[in-house]
């Protein structure tokens, strides 16, 4: 059953355009450490990948949920109550509101889903904040 | 500086049933192919894992961009104009409106990134089309 007329690429796309994204090549091109680049957009979302190694700050984000996917190594997500330990493979939702920490004793790679409006220290602003964002 | 006051778990949001999510331990689960199912939810999005195996149908979405990201095996999608082949590690975004058919000779594992609203035949319905889907 047809639920709706097809449509012939009412938005215009140029479907050129369309093409696949290697997440590890994208992770080559850059080396700055806990500086998200966008690799994709949809949906008002995000997807970004980022280099994290040492510590970053405890923080929220008031009004969006994130997720970390990591490609390579290990990610730590400190929580009021636990740590996260995450291994290539795995995701955690950290959920708007809640304070979190990413640190990472060695190098790890990551990508992130996100809404356009995070900001990576979210509710701090300092020198780790990323306001311009690459895309790459 | 602090942008604004830190709040204390605003949402009561239980942090213990904050877990990780191993993606292919999550694929264990299952055996159907073209079954989504939900792995994780953030700001209206799904996080959905699936096992695909040879043709689905041509479809589109009306509203809603997809994101097809390959954890094993490789991916074909069909464009109107080219086809894009995915290997692990890879994604693809298909924009809202753009037809589109992915298919896989051999079984394929992916995670998909779409809105709650995403029926997974798009603007069809038929025997493929999957309303009720399992929460993993």
């Amino acid at each position: 059953m047809l639920r709706k007329q097809l449509f012939k690429n009412p938005f215009n796309i140029d479907m050129m355009n369309i093409e696949k994204v290697n997440v590890a090549e994208k992770l080559t091109s850059f080396k700055e450490y806990w500086s998200p680049k966008i690799v994709g957009e949809l949906n008002q979302q995000l997807v970004k990948v980022a280099k994290f190694k040492g510590d970053f700050v405890m923080h929220q984000h008031e009004n969006e949920d994130e997720l970390f996917f990591v490609i390579t190594g290990t990610l730590y997500i400190e929580l009021e109550n636990k740590t996260l330990e995450l291994q290539a493979g795995e995701f955690a939702l950290i959920p708007k509101g809640v304070l979190h920490k990413p640190y990472a004793p060695e190098e790890v790679h990551v990508m992130l889903f996100e809404p356009a409006a995070t900001l990576n220290t979210g509710n701090l602003i300092n020198d780790r904040t990323v306001t311009d964002i690459d895309r790459i």
